[in-house]
This record gives C-alpha cells, structure tokens and sequence, in this order.
C-alpha cells in the first residue's frame, strides 16, 4: 500500500509559535499528554466509526522539516534562529495509544491520546485533527448508509463532489471502513486496493446515432462486465427494451449482461418496474443498480416501498459526508496532563470541561459478547463488574457494571517512540470489524433517526479527581456545576 | 508558487471503460465538445465565485500514465493491451475556454469548455468536476462571509475540519480568491503564497500555573505580534484584566499588544465588553479577533448588533462550506457536440436539458461599469443592444438587451493544444477581481437569504437551435414542454 506524503507545514501557524514560545520558555521537553475526542456523536446518530489511523501514524513516521519548509518559516519574520535549528532535528518520538480503525467510537471517548515532550505532542495537534475529523466522519456516514442498505452492496460514487483530490482519495478509504467496499474511484483502488466499479455515462449514449447502437457498442467491448444506464432519454420506454435486446443478443453470444443502471426519476418506482420487465424477458439475474443523490434516509425509503436495487451508487452525500449533523466532526485536542500533573480546561460548564490525566478506555461486553456500555478510569484503576460508574456530565445518574460482565480495553499502544508498533491492516480487515462492532450494539443505537445514547461512564475515581480540580479552580469564582 | 501533482487514475473508472470502448470502435479521435457547468447557485444564493481553474491547469498540462499506473489497469483484467499501449502515449492536448479565477458566474453558464478529441475531453470530465465543484464552492462561500464581514478582516481556520489536507490547503487558497486573504494554515502560506495568522491555545494557558505567567510568557516571546485568547477561564473577570496588565507591560517595553482572542460565548455582547475595556484601559488600537463556530449568518448578526469584532476567524463552516444549500457544488460535465454536430442530452424536463453545441458566453455592462445581465449565444452570433433574449427555461419570458449596454466576453481560450496560454495570476490579483465583480452586480444579488435573481439569457438562435434538436428527439414520444 502506498502513501501520499502531506507536508510538515499541514498546521496552523500557531502551533509554531507556541512551540517557538515553549521553546523560549524551556518548557518544550517537559511530558504532555493531549486527548483527541469529539463532543457530539455526527449525523445526529449514536455512534461513530474510527477511521484515519495509519494515515495519521504514516504522517507522524515522515514529520521532517526540509530547508525549503525552514527557510520559508525564515521568511516570515517570526521565529528565532536557534529555534529554526531545533526544528531541523524535529521529529515526533512519542506514544500514541488509539482503538484500531473500523471500531465503534462515542461522543466523550479519548481515541487519540498522545504522550511525549510538549513539543512534539502539541505540534501535530492541527494534522492530526485534520485525518482524524474526515476520515472517521465519512466511516460514520458509511456505516449508516450500509446500515439502511442492508443486504444490498454501496458503491462509492462521489470524486466528483469530494473536497479536491485527495478528499475524493482518503474519502474512498474511510467510506470502504464504514462499509462501502467498493468505489468508482480509480486512484483509491491503486492505493487502497479497494475494488473498483463503473459502467458509463451519458455522454457515451449520445456519442452514438441511437441508444440501441451505443449499448450494442458497449455490450460488444465488455460483453461479461456490461451494465447499461437506461436513463438518458426514457427508461420504461426505451432504456428497459433496448437493454433487453442487448441482453438477449449478448445471451445468443455465450455471455450475461450483468446489470442495468438508473440514475434519476423514482427510484422505488422504477427498479420495481424494472425488475418486473427484465424477470419477464427471462433475466433475473441482471442487478439493478442506483444513483442520483442518494443517503441513508433515502436508501431506507426506496427499501420499505419494496424498491429492487441490488447495488447502491452513492456519491456526493458519501464523499462529503453531508446531511443534518454531517459535514465536519468537530474533533478536539485537548490538553489533560503537563509536567507531571494533571490538567482541565476549566468552565463552568462541565459540557465543555475535559477529562484530565491519562485514562483507560473499556468497553463492558456481555455473555453473548453484546456490549452494554463503554467506560472511562484512571490509568491505574481496574473498574470491575459491581463497580458504580456515572454519567460524566450528570453524576448525579449512575449504574453498575453488570455483573458477569467483561471489560475489553478498547485501545491500545499503536506508536512508541515515534515508531508504529502495530502492523498495517487491510481496509477489508478493519470493514470487517465495522461491520462486527455494529451488530453487538444494543440495537437502537443504530437507528437513523432519534437512536438509543449508548452509556459513556465514569468511574467514581475518575470523577473525583475531574471534580476537585475544578473546585480547585473555580474555587474563588463560584460553584461547579453539575 | 509550487503545486501538487495528482495522479492521472484520479478519475471514475467509467472514463477508461469508455475511453476503452471509444479507442476500440475507433471513435476516440473524433472531435468533441464538454460544458462544465452547475445547474443552481449554492448556498440558496444567487451567484458563485469561480475558482480551481489554475489547479485543473495543472493537472491537465501534467497527465501522463506510469508503466506503474498501467500495471494497476491492466490488473484489473478489463482492459486490452493495445488499449493500454494507447494511454501509455496518452496526454491532454485538447483546448480549455474559461473565465479567470475570481469570476462572478451563475447557474447555468458553462464555466469550462472543454474541446478535443473524445477520448481526452471525456477523460478528464472527473478530476476538473473534482477540482471546480470544491474550489468554486468554498470560494463563494468565503465571498458570502466577506460581504458579510464588511470591511472587517476575514482569517481562514479551518484546516483541522477541512476534508483531508489537501482539502485544507486548496481549502485555503479558494478561500483567499474569494475573500478570506489570510490563513492560519501553514502550508498554503508557503505554497499559495497567502499571509498566515495564528496566536496561541487554550492549551498554552493551560501549561502555566495562571493565566497572567501564560500570557506574560507568550508576550515575552512575541512582544510586537501578540495576540492573547482570553477566554480558558473567564473572559470578562479574568481573561481581559490579564491581557490588559500584559499591555500595560508591554507598552511599558516599548511595545504593543496586538490583540484578544475571543473563542466562546456571545460574542456580539463579549467584544461590545472587550473593547470598552480595552478603550477605558487606553488600548484603543488593540484588535479583537473572534472565532468560534462562525459563518456568514452569525457575523450579518453580531455585526447588527453593534459587536465590535476586527477579525473573524472563520473555521469549519468556509473550509468545508456548511450551511443550508452548502457542503458540495453539483457541477456537472455535459457533451455539447460531437463528430460535427450539436449533441443535446434530452428529457422532457427543460430543466435537466443541455444547451447544446460550442457557444460565447457575454456580460451585458451599464455605462456606469454596472453588472445587468448574462448572455449565452451559439458561436457565431453577434447579439448586441437591442436584441431580444429568453430565459432559457421559460423562452416566453424575454427581454431586450438594453440600448447603450457594453456586451463583455466572459472566458478566453486559457490552454490550447495543452499548453496554458494565460499567465499564472496570483491569488491577491484573484481576489480583487472577485472583490470588484461583486461590486458590480445588482445590489440585491448579494442578499444572504432570498437574494435577487440575476439574468442569464440566451439568444433567439441558441433557443431555437436546443428546441429544434429537442424536438426531433421527442417527435415520436411527445411535447416538449417549456
């Protein structure tokens, strides 16, 4: 699997001038901790899928500054010279602990955290966010897309519509984790080896003197991958007939035509119709396949009105992972440990306050390997079943950890010392495992729309110490509250 | 001003199977004509900026196949040899019509015309949708905000909820063409040549017992470029009274704070607040910059409500261009003519109809410079004052084109044989012309929400050309309907 390199510069400036400031200061090699988390599950669901890992972990293995990238931060007349020197030698020598990609991740949940001198913990904030943000967001929309979809498969159709290039690349990557195993995208299939699909467009139909004579064209060029979109001037009318008399010509030769597209109208309507005609002239197996600005809502629809679409093209709703609550994932980076102490962004608002120090992150799994609810403790704590845990921003709600209950730590080491320390997985590998952390949710968690909030707890420790650091705090300001 | 190469594979695999099937019925060399075009203006707005052509340039001028980009092809077990002896020669040697960079256009104007042999005009019909749609996108987003920011500065932050990091570095540079002429992203400082601006985070605060240590600390190492966040505690009772003693420090050395940062909270009532107190302390000349969650609906409001804000920091909503009608641009590659003729992609719905075949696209200008409406005619038309035009999808609404009006060509020929023709511009040259055509067009076509619908026209001859090649289509199958 080949990479793209993305430049050292991937950050906003500030970052630099923080880390000039630090270095100033001698603060730059004292230990840091930052947690990368999101406030609030995307698409207004319930969960969502990690996705961007290895891009991330490549980006951090290559972090060099070349002397172009130095003597352009030169050239803005803010840095000093001994810190342009420290930069030369820069390079991320620290611990990053992460779930694997395709697992099911929740609003509040740590799954970045990274360890190592200030310095470089701090730097990689913006890129980080960055891959992070986009490919867990496009994962999510993904899974929620396969979910309404069922059995049927979902083809990646959106580079057209991507934000750029590589958007429509790593767009391809994430969409193939959440569940989306295939994509129209030729350069995501040379460097994700995800399989790729297309037939033609309507420009093909129109190249030629009638529709008839443009399918005989195509089926005659690819007479075993043949699938024709009916659309361009009247699918019932002259689209269906014309592509079963290709059909029966193909047939007559030794070959099947594989399937038929359509790319507007009613969709539920149309692929009913359709299937009806082509089961009649005796083609049952040729697949129907769909586009023309496809979600999950509307997948989810065309099903429960008994539309018969075997393949499902969805493109610019996938590739920019739009919809109510889609469009960013809004990723934070937050501090939670320095110079061997904990720390909290303190408000008095506990929504926006953090979880400081370092943290376990463990998933509660029943008999039937079900998952009842994640949990989050102290470094050194070992939660058990029995064990009170409590809602983070409500303490006052509490449960137990029921008994007979497992916990599975959710993340482990991936980089240390700057070096990854897991193997790189195969998309299908971390699909796989989407597809099986989806099922052992509790089922409303997967409902499109006003879904089941699985639990994010905290155990008593955890609580504690989050709550006298911000009565430390506010002490002199006023109450913290719950 | 460097740029990045995208692979030539960055298309639908669509193309190549058509490409493939056009080179075997020896098709592929015959002359062709695409429009690149958008059918509605985003954003529920009633213009768009026009940008991404010097990045689609690029690709065009720079598209060869790798022996390894062939290997991949022929993996896939679709494509014959002579085929992919063919791409191994293949390049863009076609022609490019466009307006510059930082255009005002409109739905339905063919912002790209591409001319060539079939083969090449339809390969490249993904990538140059991939690269306009984004471009175009955020750069009419970036305008909004601007007009929305009147003469305050707007600062593009966005990049850690950008889609992937190309999707923040073009990102950026589409930004800057529409408006937002500063950056916190580091690398499209030094690709794109854009001025970058950054301060520090609430993290900085955070690794200092207090807030006044952070901020002395931070103004010790930018005493002439410091901009301090105020709000990691309280912004009012604690945020403000530290930055005011730091500018008292400062000043005292010589130097002066440059400005706060608020992050949070109302801003319209935080920065009325800000900057009385900063005037009261005698620090009138310092900036307040805002960020937090911004767009152009929010700063329309706090500007109306007398905030006192100097720079918008604008983050998620313009890197990824959110809101109502935002988050993609469905531009669409349509093939105009073909072989010699006119080609019309028909449906009885006008709406979804193509104008066909090569044609200018005119600006109709008052004597005051003033911007009054669009023309589209066939290529050899000559329409001038006087001349009756039709709304395109209602051809009995019509007007004249006003006596004494100047008719402007809108695109040039920008590649040709694929070679550019036309100088690289910069992007501060982008956009002033961006800034200026806005201040041409009819006031009310600025308008947030409900704007003013400006007129694209098209001549008698382009009409009557579509709906005589319409008719024939449908003769057999019915009306054509207005």
């Amino acid at each position: 699997m080949s990479t793209i390199r993305y430049s050292p510069l991937l950050t906003d400036l500030y970052e630099l001038t923080m880390l000039a400031g630090y270095f100033e200061k001698d603060m730059h090699r004292k230990e840091a901790v930052f947690d990368l988390f999101f406030r609030t599950n995307p698409f207004h669901g319930a969960y969502a899928v990690f996705a961007g890992l290895q891009t991330a972990l490549d980006h951090l293995a290559g972090l060099r500054f070349s002397d172009a990238d130095l003597d352009y931060l030169g050239s803005l007349g803010l840095f000093r010279k001994n810190f342009l020197d420290y930069l030369r030698d820069f390079a991320f020598r620290g611990r990053v602990i992460a779930p694997p990609e395709g697992s099911a991740v929740f609003a509040g949940e740590p799954l970045l955290t990274i360890e190592g001198e200030l310095a470089e913990a701090q730097f990689v904030e913006t890129a980080l966010l960055n891959i992070i943000n986009f490919q867990t967001l496009v994962a999510t929309k993904a899974a929620r897309i396969q979910q309404a979809a069922g059995s049927g498969q979902v083809v990646e159709f959106g580079l057209r519509r991507a934000h750029g290039p590589d958007g429509g690349l790593h767009g391809a990557r994430a969409a193939c984790i959440g569940g989306a195993r295939h994509t129209s995208n030729v350069w995501a299939g040379q460097v994700f080896d995800i399989p790729v699909q297309g037939t033609h467009a309507h420009s093909w139909v129109m190249s030629f003197d009638d529709e008839l004579s443009a399918f005989r064209a195509y089926a005659d060029c690819f007479p075993d991958n043949c699938i024709l979109l009916v659309d361009t001037y009247d699918t019932l009318e002259s689209g269906l007939p014309n592509a079963i008399t290709v059909a029966e010509e193909l047939r007559a030769r030794g070959h099947e035509l594989r399937g038929i597209r359509l790319d507007s109208g009613d969709l539920a309507y149309l692929s009913r119709a359709a299937r009806s005609l082509l089961d009649e002239a005796g083609f049952p197996a040729v697949k129907i396949v769909a586009s023309s600005d496809l979600d999950e809502t509307l997948i989810a629809s065309i099903r429960s009105e008994g539309g018969c679409i075997d393949i499902y093209g969805v493109g610019t709703k996938l590739a920019t992972a739009g919809g109510p609550g889609g469009g960013a994932l809004g990723g934070v980076y937050k501090l939670v440990r320095f110079d061997g102490r904990p720390r909290l962004k303190v408000t008095s608002d506990l929504t926006k306050a953090t979880l400081p120090d370092r943290k376990r992150l463990l998933r509660v799994v029943d008999g039937n390997g079900q998952y009842l609810m994640d949990v989050l403790c102290r470094q050194q704590e070992n939660p058990a079943a029995g064990d009170p845990v409590f809602d983070p921003l409500n303490p006052a709600r509490f449960k137990e950890i029921p008994a007979a209950a497992e916990l599975r730590e959710i993340r482990r080491t991936v980089m240390d010392r700057g070096v990854q320390l897991t193997e790189t997985e195969s998309l299908e590998r971390m699909a796989d495992r989407c597809a099986e952390q989806l099922l052992r949710l509790p089922q409303g968690t997967l409902r499109l729309a006003n879904p089941h909030t699985y639990k994010v707890a905290v155990t008593a420790g955890l609580r504690d110490m989050r709550d006298s650091l911000a009565q430390k705090h506010l002490g002199d300001r006023g109450e913290i509250s719950h």
